[in-house]
């Protein structure tokens, strides 16, 4: 089949083995999947993985109990048995596997395989352009299952891009008083058109004191910034996973007792919900639809200047 | 006075000043001061103080509500009117000056000055040895004011020095099973009578999966240690403040959606009833007791290998 794959450079191929779903796993045929920055990253070392690269699907089961349906599906397969999985934190199972991330062939294919348990149906409602940021936009949602965000709270969201922007359209739902920072005019704008304020990062220090920064920086400079900006006690989350380490000063943090939440993926039915509900829009950050056999283009497409979201059509 | 001062180099002198405590201020002769691993760290460079340092004290006040009785006080002078302190966080005062620390003179001379509201009545049952220690015991506390320590949950404590030495018995109190982690087998051996696990930091991947970790390592490597041993959604306290940055890979705890809780100073009254219900033993910390007139040697004692708590005597 075609796939994308990862092999200390990325590749294009059209001789991948068609995976066979192992009992209690179903197959699915990709009709879309989308390119993160998490995918990005992996180009660069993060993970150390190799093999069939993307984690942002959506496609229509072809075995399993939602055989025939149009499914989304949750990147963490988990085995059920080890402690974190018996306390319910299926997410963080320590035997864990992860599509196209960790010991788990990705969706930048024509078919994948996840556990049946993974895939959830995806409404009429909701576009299948809608439905391949069900992942993202979950990831976004997790802050507000870790964090109570008051809708009197002030709250900075830190970094324009697409993990960002979702984050920014969420953090909105609250109420509270929100303010997107980033590099980039022509992507603030669009916090802006939703009434959110933006600042450019050159400009962010007049947002000091904020009671929540969420850092979707994606990269090392997002936690230093979040640190001159969050008020003493406040909260930083960190949504920003990276290849390497970065140099801080974490004692400024501890004077100020700042508490800091690690914050990775999130509640699949309750973003599916934010999207049959349109409360959310995230079919305007869409900038291409691009075949899979242009893969490789569309990665460098995708970190571009000004680009959003890059998709891949893996029947073309 | 008799003063210990930090001037680009420590060095004592016999002509500092005597402080005149302004309207709202009370005069203290010092009896017994502490020295901390803030202090040594002031002496790096932290916090770029000059002056009288020393903020670990017990004395007599000679003026203000308090004048004849034996006092401790908390560090941070707080001006009342801005936003922190007006939500109640005086610690967090956005104009503060701190004993010893920030723009106010320190606790290593023959008197010193702080606001009347600042200091606690050591109660008679609690001896000078023991009412120095409130200040860092204080600080131990904050940890349970900031964060829920179940009595079923595992907890490390990485640091056998003076601060990690009083935050274990702190949480032994808790219940939670406990556990010490240092680098020196006669310093872990002081929690190993409280029935308290240790592990030297060679063997503390055993330790591995902590519900909660609290960092009193008090350098750079506290932090990445922590990261090892905390268990996926676990907690990890932060107590170090050191001069400089660190260089950490957080993205591991981004993915395993740990919360980090800076931690500095806590509440003076409940340190008092610890130590008036005996429940912490804090004069066994004492190394040695010297004159301040030897407070350049016993600095240098306070670092020396094995070396607990070293206080200084001004009246001497």
């Amino acid at each position: 089949m075609r796939a994308l794959l990862f092999d200390h450079h990325l590749e294009y191929t059209e001789s991948a083995p068609l995976p066979i779903p192992p009992a209690g796993e179903s197959l699915v045929r990709v009709s879309l999947a989308g390119i993160c920055n998490t995918d990005v990253e992996i180009t660069r070392g993060y993970m150390d993985f190799m093999g069939i690269i993307g984690h942002e699907f959506v496609g229509v089961a072809e075995s399993g109990p939602l055989a025939g349906q149009r499914v989304v599906g949750e990147i963490n397969a988990a085995c059920g048995q080890c402690e974190m999985c018996r306390q319910g934190h299926r997410t963080h199972c320590s035997q864990r596997n992860v599509l196209g991330i960790l010991n788990r062939q990705g969706a930048m294919a024509e078919w994948l395989v996840l556990p049946d348990e993974n895939l959830h149906r995806v409404p009429d409602a909701v576009s299948d352009g809608q439905a391949v940021f069900v992942e993202p936009l979950a990831a976004a949602l997790e802050i507000l299952e870790q964090a109570h965000i008051r809708p009197t709270e002030r709250v900075v969201v830190i970094g324009d891009g697409k993990l960002g922007q979702l984050v920014t359209q969420v953090l909105a739902l609250t109420g509270c008083d929100l303010a997107l920072v980033g590099r980039h005019p022509d992507k603030l704008i669009r916090a802006e058109r939703r009434s959110v304020q933006t600042r450019l990062e050159s400009a962010a220090v007049q947002l000091k004191g904020a009671d929540v920064v969420v850092d979707c920086a994606g990269s090392d400079k997002g936690l230093a910034l979040a640190a001159q900006l969050v008020r003493p006690r406040g909260r930083i989350v960190l949504k920003s996973t990276f290849h390497g380490s970065q140099t801080i000063a974490m004692t400024p943090l501890v004077v100020s007792e700042v508490t800091m939440i690690g914050s990775r993926c999130g509640p699949f039915e309750a973003a599916l919900r934010l999207l049959v509900r349109r409360l959310v829009d995230v079919e305007t950050l869409i900038d291409a639809v691009m075949p899979l056999a242009h893969g490789i283009a569309a990665f460098e497409r995708a970190q571009a200047p000004g680009i959003m979201k890059v998709l891949l059509r893996p029947g073309q």
